[in-house]
């Protein structure tokens, strides 16, 4: 079973390496552009073992305690069948 | 308009930063899990004064030449209409 994650910085808390990105990107010509944030992306892999409730589980917390920082990052969760 | 982008590594490609999160999930006891991988993932907003197609010619040399390095990674693009 294949699992993503997107970890994304909360509204509002100040992100300066996509501001840093957004700059660097009008400097060299894009337009149109209002704003650029960077979060995180994991893929993770599961075996057979766990079921897809199981893996859920699993995910939901390995997403909050170990990938994410409640405080300041939001997160989203995928878990495809294959 | 909002825009996502999600770079991963390339199959083949080490990802020392993924094997190091799994190798400290299964230490605090995670189990199931086979692989994870780092990517990076942006979210990108687009003014008004482009339209989609034009949003999506950007985006695409966006993704290509600044967000990520073709020699070790791919991209994935989603652009929606809100």
């Amino acid at each position: 079973m294949l699992a993503k994650v997107f970890v994304t910085l909360r509204e509002g808390v100040l992100d300066p390496q996509g501001k840093a990105i957004h700059h660097a990107t009008t400097t060299i010509g894009y337009q149109g552009i209002t704003e650029i944030r960077q979060g995180k992306y994991f893929e993770i892999t599961f075996d057979d073992s766990l079921d897809k409730a199981q893996a859920q589980e699993q995910l939901e917390k390995l997403a909050h305690d170990v990938l994410s920082n409640p405080v300041i990052e939001d997160y989203e969760i995928q878990l495809s069948a294959d």
